[in-house]
Formats: C-alpha cells, sequence, structure tokens
C-alpha cells in the first residue's frame, strides 16, 4: 500500500500512525448483535481492502459473506483498497406514531455500528452504517463531504446479499420501467428458465437480464427461514434491482441506468437508500416489521391535519373493462389547442360526464365514502397513449360534458371530496410544466388528492421510470402537491421504499400488477397472498379491490376476464392489502345487488391503532387482524391461494373484559374463484378474546369479519 | 404497384382512375421560375416514385437532381413510392414591416409550387412546397392529416442538396451541441482530411461525422456563384446538419438525434422547417437576402411595443478575461439549499457586487446606454460547470454583496434598465421548473431582457443542444418569457432560424464563436468576414464587440490571449455584426482612455430603416451602410482579412439634396491587429450621394464611419 506524505507528523505521532495502518492492513472484524440478539452481523475488510459483511439468524448463516462497494465513472472504484479508520456503535430505542398506519406507535429499536472507510491510495472516505433491528438489517453508504470527492457519477453500485443457497423465491423480472407482472413461485436455481415466460407484454417494459429481479424480493429457505430483501428511503438514487448469479446465489445489486447507462449522480454529503434484509423464522414478522418504515426520516410537515387516510369510489372500473371509455370522442390525432371538442361528435360512451358522476357522488354519500375518483376528465384521452407526444394533456381542461364548477359544488353539497386525475403518460416534462397550475386548480376546485399516472414509455425515450431523473421527478411532485396540501397517490410511479414516513401525502402507489390486471386477463389466484410479503413491503398499495360482479364479461360482452377471487375474498383485501387508500372500485349498480355484503366495505376502517398477523405463509395464505383508528372494533381479513383451506384463528387479541359482535362474511361451501365467486354466506356471532374460530376458505377465496365492541 | 381497393366506383371513374395512376407511374415533371426568372426550379417523380428536385440559376445548374423524401422508423420510408396527385402554384408579392431589423419594409416575393405525392401502397400522402424567390429557393415537407398517417418518427430525413462539383466552403465542423468552432475555409474535397483538426475542444460536443457540416454552409464555386444552405423556422423538429459525400458533393440532411437516436416525434397535419438554398453571382444578395424571414410566420403578438433594440454594457468581459469571477466565494462542491453564503468566506473578486455594479449604471447613464447586463449575480457559480449537476442554480436568490432592490431603484434613478442573466448549465428541467418565479422576479426587479445560457452537456444526458426536446425547450422559454414581456437572447442554445419573426422577443442568440473566444485564444483574423454570411444569415447574433484593451493580459496577467481586431475594427462590428442587440463589452476604465473612439459606439443605431451591402467577399472583406431607424444618419462598417485592404465606396445610397458631416474611424497606417491594434485615426468629412472613398484597411482591421445629416 502507499503511506500517504505526512512530512510535518511528529515522529513518535508517525510511529503511532504506521502501526495503526500496519494494522489496518490485515482482516478487520466488528461484529453487532440486534437487541434480542438472535441476529448476529459481522463487517469486516479484507487483506485487499474489500469491505464486506455476513449475517446470521439464531445461528444460522443467512448471509454469508457479502462485498460492499460501488463503481465509479471515470474513477477509482469504491470497492477495495480501504482501511478501516473508524468504528462507532449506538443503541437507539425510541417510539414514534405514524399520521396514519397500521398500528398507532412504532418501536424504532436497533443497535448501529458506522464503520468508516478510508481508501488511502485516493484519499477518499466513505462509511458504512448499518443498523440491527430484531427483525433484520439495514444499511446504506455515506459519502462525507471531503477534497477528493466531490461529485461522482455511478456506474455500478456493487452490494452483495450472499445468500446461503438456493432458496425458494416469490420475484418479478427485473425491469427498468415496470414492476406490474405475476410473481413467479420458483427457486432461485429456477429463475433463468422461467424468465422469458415470466416477462409478460406491458405498456412499458424494459428487462435487463435473464436472472436480473425486482425488489422487494421474498425468499424462504428449505430451514423454513424467511429473507426480505429491498430498499427503504430511495431518493435522490436509482432504484435498486437485483442480478443473480444462480450458481452462487449470490444477489448483486444493479441500479437503473439512464440514456447513458450511468446509474446516479451524488454530490457529498450525500447517500444511497438504505438496503434492507428482513429476516424471520416466522413469516408473520415480515409482514409486521416496521424497519423499512423506520430507516426513513421523520416528517418535517408542520400541519398534517389535511392528510387524512381515504374510502372511495370512482368512475374507473367501468373504463378498466370496457364498459365505457376515458375518451370523449372517436376522433383520432388530436392536439390539444387545436381542437374545439364542442364541434366533434361525442362518442356517447364518456363516463366522466356530470350526470353519471353525480351518480358517484351519490352513492358516495349514501353509503359513507370520502371522495369519488374520476378518470377521463380533462382532455387529450382521444390518443393519449403510445404517441411519444409531448403534449398530451394539460391536466386543466374538462371535457365538455365534465362541468368541474358544478360538481365541485354538487360533492361539497353532500359531503364528498372530488379525487384528481393526473395521468401524464410518461410525458414528465410536460407534467412539470402544468404542475403548479394543476395544482392550483385542485385547489380551487375542492380536490385535496390526486392519483397520478405514468402509463407507457417515459420522455424523454431513454429515461427509465426507476431511473434517478424519474425518482427525482416524483419526489418533485410530492414536494409540490405537499405546498398546496394535496395527496398524492402515484400509479406507474417507481414502488415505494417507506418513504411516506417522510412525505406522509405520499398516500398510496400502484407498482405492480393491480386489480385492473383482472380486466386484462386475471391475477393469479395466489397474488394477493404474496403481495403482502413483495410490494407491501415497501408501503401502501391502491390496490382497488372490491369487485362484486366478478364477470366482466357483464360489463363488457367482448371481455373475457374474470376475477380471480370469490366475492368474500374481496371484502378481505380490505384488511390484508394494508392502505390508508382504499377504493371500493365495482360499479354502484353491482353493489346495490348485494347491499349486505357491501356493508363490510362500508364498515371496514382505513386507519389502524394495531395489527396482528394471526396467519400467514407467502403464496399460500394470510390473516390479519386490525383495530380501527381510536375505537374498540377489530376486522379480520383472511385470503388464501387456488387450494382453499380452513383457516384456525384465535382472539385472544381483543380486549379482554369486552364483547363483542363478529359478522362473518365468508365463501359458501361451493364457492369458488372461477366456478362459484359469489356464493358467500353473512353470520353474527357474539366474540370474546376467549373466542376460537375455524372458518373455510374456498378456492380463491377468503373472509372478512368485523368485530363490534357492544360494551 | 398495388392498386387501391375502390369497391364502388363506378366504372367509368374508375377508368379514369386507371389512367392517372398509370401517368402517375412515369416520369413527372414541374417547373417554376423565380420572379425576376434567373432562378429555375424543376420538380420531378422518378419512374420508382423518387421525389427529386432540382435548381438552376442564369441557366447554369446549382443542384443537380436531388432525392426528397424521410425515412421512418417502423414504418416505410416516405422516400418512394410516390404519384405525384396534385401540383399548385401561386405568387405572392407583399411586404411587411419587422419588429426590428435591418430594414424598414421586407418585401415577400416568390413563386410557390406545391406538389402534393401520394404513396399508394401505404395510402399515405405527403407534399412538398417550394417558394422560389429572386434569391434562392425555401421548401418544406408538409404532412397532412390523414388516416394511414397520424404519429409518426423521424429515423432520417433524406434531403438531398446535389451540389455541381467540389466548391470552395466555409464550414463548422458537424456537432450536436456546440457551433463554437472556428470557420474551416476549403474546397469540400478538403473536408474529411480537415476534420479533426478542426474539431476543436469545447464545454459540450457531439462531432457525428468525417465529413458532417452545420448549416448555415456558405459556398462558392469556381464560376463566381455563392450558394448558401440553411433552414427557417425550426420548430418542434430537429436542427439539421449537412452530410457530405466528398465522392459526389451531394449533401444530404442529417437532424440531430435524441437519446435513442430517433430524430423527430411529429403529429400531422404539420410541416418540417424550411430547407434553404440562396444563390446569387453577388455576394452581397447572400447577406441582404430576406428569404430565411420570409419563410417565417408573422407575429402574432398583438402588443410588441415591449421590444426594443438594446445597447448595454455588462459585468462580463472582466470575467471571461479571469480579471473577476463569477462566483462569490471559493468554496467547492455547494448545494443551494444548505449553504449560508453569509459564513462563507468571500473571494473578494466577485464581479457582481452593488457598488460595482453602480459604476456600471453610472457609465451606461452617461454615455446614453440602454442598459447592464449583470452575470454572477445569483448564487451557484461556485461548482456550476460540468458536475451533472441538476439543481444548480434557481434563477432567484443573489448573492449576499448583490443588492437586486436597490440596484432596481438605482437603475431606475438613472433611466437604464438591468438585463437578467439566466445560465442554466444544460439543467433544462431546473431552469424549467424556476422559470415561472424566475421571470416574475424579472418583473418585479425592472428587468425586461433575459440572456439565457447552456454551457456544458444537456441533462438528462443523451439529449442535444440541437434535438428536438431542446428546440422545444427554447421554444417554451421564449413563449414564457413573452407572456411576461421579457425579450431573450439564447446562449449555446440551438443557431436561430428566422423565428424573430414570429416572436420578436428572441431579440439575440450566440450560437457561434462570439468575442469571448479572443480570451480563449483568439479568434481568426478573418471571423467576422464570414460569419455575416453563415451564421447570421439565421439571425442576429449577440457577437458582444466593443473590446478597445486587446491584449487581454492588461486584464489579467496570466491570460495571453490577445483580440484578433484593430480597435477600429471593433466599432465596424457593430454595423457589420447585425443585431438589434448590441454590447460594448469592454470596461469603462478602457472606453475612458479612448473616448473619442468610443463616441462611435454611443452614436451607432441599433435598429435601421434601410440597409446596403457595399462590397462583400466571404473571408475577405464586408462593407455595409445602414441607415438608422427614423432618421436621416447613415452608420457604414467595414472589415477585412488578415491582409489588409484598401476599401473603395461610394456614397450613392444617401438622400439627395441632403449634406452630411462624416466621421470616420479607421485604422492608422501602421495598425496591425496583433502588433499595433490600438492605431487608429478620426477625422470628419462633408459628403453627399456624389461623394466617393477609399478607406485603407490594416491587416485584421476596418473602419466605422457616422454620415450624420446636417441639413
Amino acid at each position: 500500500m502507499n503511506l500517504p506524505r505526512i512530512p510535518f507528523l511528529p515522529a513518535a505521532r508517525r510511529g503511532l500512525l504506521l502501526a495503526l495502518l500496519a494494522w489496518g492492513a490485515t482482516a478487520q472484524a466488528e461484529d453487532i448483535q440486534s437487541p434480542n440478539k438472535q441476529l448476529t452481523l459481522s463487517v469486516n475488510v479484507q487483506a485487499n481492502g474489500v469491505p464486506t459483511y455476513s449475517l446470521s439468524y439464531k445461528g444460522r448463516p443467512v448471509l454469508n459473506t457479502s462485498k460492499l462497494g460501488l463503481e465509479l465513472q471515470n474513477a477509482v472504484a469504491l470497492t477495495s483498497g480501504f482501511t478501516q479508520t473508524a468504528a462507532t456503535r449506538r443503541t437507539v430505542d425510541e417510539s414514534w406514531n405514524p399520521v396514519w398506519g397500521e398500528v398507532k406507535t412504532i418501536r424504532n429499536h436497533y443497535n448501529e455500528l458506522a464503520v468508516t472507510l478510508s481508501q488511502p491510495a485516493t484519499k477518499r472516505e466513505m462509511r458504512v452504517r448499518f443498523r440491527l433491528f430484531d427483525d433484520g438489517l439495514g444499511f446504506r453508504y455515506e459519502f462525507p463531504r471531503q477534497p477528493e470527492l466531490g461529485y461522482f457519477v455511478v456506474k455500478e453500485e456493487k452490494t452483495q446479499f450472499a445468500l446461503n443457497g438456493d432458496h425458494k423465491a416469490f420475484w418479478l423480472p427485473g425491469d427498468y420501467d415496470t414492476q406490474e407482472y405475476s410473481t413467479v413461485t420458483s427457486n432461485l436455481s429456477q429463475v433463468r428458465g422461467l424468465m422469458k415466460a415470466s416477462t409478460t407484454p406491458n405498456a412499458s417494459q424494459t428487462p435487463f437480464s435473464a436472472t436480473g429481479l425486482q425488489t422487494p424480493l421474498m425468499l424462504k429457505r428449505p430451514d423454513g427461514l424467511y429473507v426480505n430483501i429491498h430498499e427503504a428511503s430511495l431518493i435522490d438514487y436509482s432504484a435498486m434491482h437485483l442480478e443473480l448469479d444462480d450458481k452462487t446465489f449470490v444477489l448483486e445489486s444493479h441500479l437503473t441506468p439512464d440514456a447513458v447507462g450511468n446509474k446516479g449522480y451524488l454530490q457529498t454529503p450525500c447517500q444511497s437508500p438504505w438496503r434492507t434484509v428482513l429476516v424471520s423464522d416466522k413469516a408473520a414478522d415480515i409482514l409486521q416489521s416496521k424497519l423499512v418504515l423506520n430507516l426513513n426520516e421523520p416528517t418535517q410537515f408542520k400541519d398534517v391535519s389535511w392528510i387524512k387516510p381515504v374510502k372511495y369510489v370512482g368512475v374507473w372500473w367501468e373504463m378498466i373493462t370496457g364498459k365505457s371509455t376515458w375518451s370523449y370522442t372517436n376522433q383520432d390525432n388530436i392536439k390539444l389547442d387545436s381542437i374545439d371538442y364542442k364541434t366533434v361528435k361525442p362518442n356517447g360512451t364518456h363516463g366522466a360526464n356530470t350526470a353519471h358522476v353525480k351518480e358517484y357522488i351519490d352513492f358516495a354519500a349514501k353509503h359513507g365514502f370520502d371522495a369519488v375518483l374520476v378518470e377521463g376528465w380533462n382532455t387529450g384521452w382521444e390518443d393519449w397513449f403510445g404517441k411519444h407526444k409531448d403534449y398530451v394533456f394539460d391536466f386543466v381542461t374538462p371535457y365538455p360534458d365534465f362541468d368541474v364548477q358544478e360538481l365541485h359544488r354538487y360533492a361539497e353539497s353532500k359531503g364528498v371530496k372530488m379525487m384528481m386525475h393526473h395521468e401524464t403518460s410518461g410525458s414528465v416534462r410536460n407534467y412539470e410544466r402544468h404542475l403548479e397550475k394543476a395544482l392550483q386548480f385542485m385547489n380551487d376546485n375542492g380536490y385535496n388528492a390526486v392519483k397520478t399516472g405514468y402509463v407507457g414509455d417515459v420522455l424523454p425515450l431513454g429515461e427509465h421510470h426507476y431511473s434517478q431523473w424519474l425518482i427525482n421527478h416524483y419526489q418533485y411532485v410530492l414536494e409540490q402537491a405537499a405546498k398546496h396540501k394535496i395527496m398524492v397517490n402515484g400509479h406507474e410511479a417507481v414502488r415505494p421504499t417507506g418513504l411516506s414516513r417522510t412525505f406522509p401525502n405520499l398516500i398510496g402507489n400502484e407498482a405492480a400488477r393491480g386489480t385492473e390486471y383482472e380486466s386484462f386477463g386475471g391475477n393469479n389466484a395466489d397474488h394477493t397472498t404474496i403481495l403482502p410479503f413483495t410490494r407491501l413491503i415497501g408501503g401502501p398499495m391502491d390496490y382497488t379491490p372490491g369487485i362484486f360482479e366478478t364477470k366482466v364479461s357483464k360489463l363488457n360482452p367482448s371481455n373475457t376476464s374474470f376475477v380471480h377471487s370469490t366475492l368474500a375474498r374481496q371484502l378481505a383485501l380490505y384488511v390484508t392489502m394494508y392502505s390508508p387508500l382504499q377504493m371500493a372500485a365495482d360499479l354502484p349498480e353491482h353493489y346495490n345487488q348485494h347491499l349486505d355484503a357491501f356493508q363490510f366495505i362500508k364498515d371496514v376502517a382505513v386507519d389502524w391503532d394495531d395489527t396482528k398477523v394471526l396467519e400467514a405463509e407467502p403464496g399460500d395464505y394470510i390473516t390479519y387482524a386490525r383495530k380501527a383508528k381510536g375505537k374498540s372494533n377489530w376486522f379480520i381479513g383472511s385470503t388464501c391461494d387456488e387450494q382453499g383451506r380452513t383457516s384456525k384463528i384465535d382472539l385472544s387479541f381483543l380486549d379482554s373484559g369486552k364483547k363483542y359482535v363478529a359478522t362473518i362474511y365468508a365463501d359458501a361451501k361451493d364457492a369458488h374463484y372461477e366456478k362459484n365467486p359469489k356464493a358467500y354466506t353473512i353470520r353474527k356471532l357474539n366474540v370474546t378474546r376467549k373466542s376460537k374460530l375455524t372458518q373455510y376458505c374456498a378456492p380463491g377465496g377468503g373472509y372478512a369479519i368485523s368485530v363490534v365492541a357492544v360494551n
């Protein structure tokens, strides 16, 4: 190694320094344990100066020696030649209350080890900060401000997760532009063989490797250990994928590139997002982990009174199924500033017309919903998709048959909020150009939440939905919206990484196959038994459940899709698919046919004081119980896969001394997600914390229970 | 060929159609002549359906058979298989008055031929519209709205300009990001051999070919014919370069690509910019041509009272030379929102400090200048360049030593305007995000013009200064500025194409090597005898002349550059380098040393009722006479190359019956741009329209004359 030139240092100090450096040249190791001592992390700098870490759980190796570092463009890599120059430890045990969430109070309890690594040859320094929780590990790279590292360009992050063998994985094809794939369940050794068939068509997609995977990646080992890999606090950085070496089962970070292949532009002081590894021998612990949220920064919002969970209906499923249209005319090839819609023949199928929207408002008001989403309200939907069209929407001009002021007045008179929709078609510059006016338009017209959309390729082409340039765009929209006290529900944006702790107006995200795919051929019957272990690890999903009419052909005879779920399970999803933003996605007319079942959707809470996972196995079944915010009532939801099963739970989580009436919305004995989805039963039971319950779930089915305190 | 299926057409009509189609399958030709009949254009559709044109001047071929058309991405090319289905002709002879310009009234006189070309195999249609003026040709592609051509992506435009041999060319290396090269004078056959050495380093550059050239391209044939190729009305399209086949001397259009190689995203109805070919056997006709302006659309601005030509001084040359700095501190690696400049030590060299700017305001007021430009006024200049830094400036926050309100008050009290500077560092998204506030800030603080800058690579990387995405950005800035009644002077933006007719607030552009290069090693001595034939064909240039202290070392001892011009020629440039925006670029202290010569800069007009080219030969010399707007006074400027020469002009353009005093600012006998640049003489003469003048110009020299009416 080259000694740094330190000519003026006194001889004695120089001797000490040489001793330290000599010590640094041999392997260095630091260990820490989780608060409950079940997880042990070892951090090492190898003899060649390569920093590594490894992780074990109850003495069993979880991650073997895994390398750390980054390769830079036009600069020496930050992967080797390091000496450990400091290691600081601390323990944090605190708790905080989220603005909205699954529990009232979140404990943030970890042991921290921050290792400072110096690269003498370049006089650069980086720090790796590890936080070891009882349920897993988070770590990130930190780049302090320093003379020899100001601005730098990431060529690739080289973080390894060296698994201890060929685990069962619940995975999506790695892709720079979409997460809307069906989850594949296979061993890691089978990924390569399954990749091609698993990479199903999407409106925008850029797969990058035969063994590339997305996060959150859920793994289960033969010994029953569950491992989940994701990231937390993705800000000003590219989204991380994982590249699998299917010989060694080492996963390595693979960042989303920009148009010229660079993976990030950084300026010190700065840091990477946290890389997260959840570990437990109980699947329920993975679902209950708050590690990702805890690794995000507390919010700086001083006033959060305007952020409120929302239960909503909307003019949406009828377009998704093809019953009605987003567009007002059948005219093709339109230019926003030159078309006069009043002179063009309406197509007669436009969903977002004033009279029809009023029906939704009436329905929402009658049944106690907070808001009505309306898509297709603004001009431009005739040729919004796939045209590389820069000026595709202006976000403020309604179609002639959509009376913004009248609907504002009408909704307000009924105590219902309107929910805005901003589809960008990936034309993000155009959206930013109109954003301020669009947000002001929302303030002026009584909208307090917006569903954004990024369907199709990002413009300019070459940028990707998950590259740093777009990550910064989503962040910009979130922050501008906050200035207008507007909540954001981002569809086709990057999957969440717990940012809602810091920016609680990020009320929802899509970033996976939602209910819409039930109209595009259908989701797998086990889909919603997997998502809580994968997509939802990063944050809530606007899954839009509640489809009662599961045959799409009833809405559109030419659409042969069906919802791969029983009706009872559609109710369960309001509990199992956590979100502070829950849609009752079906049409009012379908709810009116099943008002007894619909009662559960009306009753179920969207914000919670407590959450229990009663049963869980990824891909097989999930049963949650949640306690409504500020109330004694609980809601239970259970879903299973295509096999069906019998769920056995006990209600010991209920308050002692309390009596409850449980209303159980369940699959009938002959129910089946494909053959007989609408066969459901509703029964009431008196229950206490001593009660136990055995409940059948049909194939592709589930159940929902409201547990209402009566004393 | 495939007949279109027309099943319901009556047999008789079908017969006619077949006849027409049969006629279409043979070569078709249309000729038109220019109003003065000196230019003849022939348009042909070859037997294979390839559209072509050719052009002759006084019977001599200018362009041989040249192909027309475009290649599309993922669609059949629009280059062959065409049938001419219509040809319409018309003559236009009108005149219009520009908001500002070289002449008071511009005549727009042409014969037009619009040829409609149908491609039966694809049922698509395009039109090529030719306008033949006395001084050249303009033509463009028009894509009418049609069922089979809505949106399309241009792979390449395949417009040929088949020259009639190996001409002498005044050329720049083709480049997607800069025009700041020294013009090379060589035969076309020599381009390839000279390309590498001619592609000198620049802050952002993307050369694309060993024979790629930029427009405007000035050509001179062995027979003395002058030809100039450029484009007009570049809107929503990529900038055109020319690819030279140096065996056949066919030039072919080469558009600027985006990050994925596409060259344009179009939606019908739409059109290409005009491709322009100026032709004359008099060099002066090229300079006096208004063809490019005429091919732009009339302005739609209802109120143009806020658009006014500007003569200005500024805090600029002192930074360019290294005498002072844009930055306020020597701190590196700053983040705008976290640095507190009040706590950072100032570097003591910051040019844009309040006291110093007041000196410029005083100087401007004393000498009758309209405005004072100040660069380096806003925070962020410490590390603004080459960092791929997204949030590089906010355009509204001044350095602590620049008091915006006080300077606004002070300038206003002196009757002087402040001129804004918005350097973007190529981070165009960041600029757009801040644009509205930045323009409002200008309105609030008395600025009515902005110099924009795009130094360095465009973000996101992959986009280019001249690609459609950027063209649309410059246009957006221009239009947003117009809403705030702000004039724009775009530096490092695309070279102009006559857009100022439509958007007269585009008051200036750089897009070539300006005076700043005199501090970066120097411009060639013949530089300003070429630019009017090349860069200025598209529109005015903010060349920033008027450097009296030509030794840069006098400002900064470590800078050995010198201005490749005599002092007298610096005066001439105010006449020869037409611009409605003229800077006196040197420091007040240098002007104070030569107040007699400075008088010309004070006197010279910046807007004109008439312009005459008295002498001209590209690369050798140029002599202009211009009549001040609304006055009887004329100003004459002459520049020559490194050889020196004696200019002989007569003043017959002066009004009959008028007497004038001419003040002649000329090179002394021993003047020389390198050895003795400041040797000048000033003399006065009484002149009339019968006067003739013989005036010596030193090597790299020139002269300037004010001709003031006395009766």
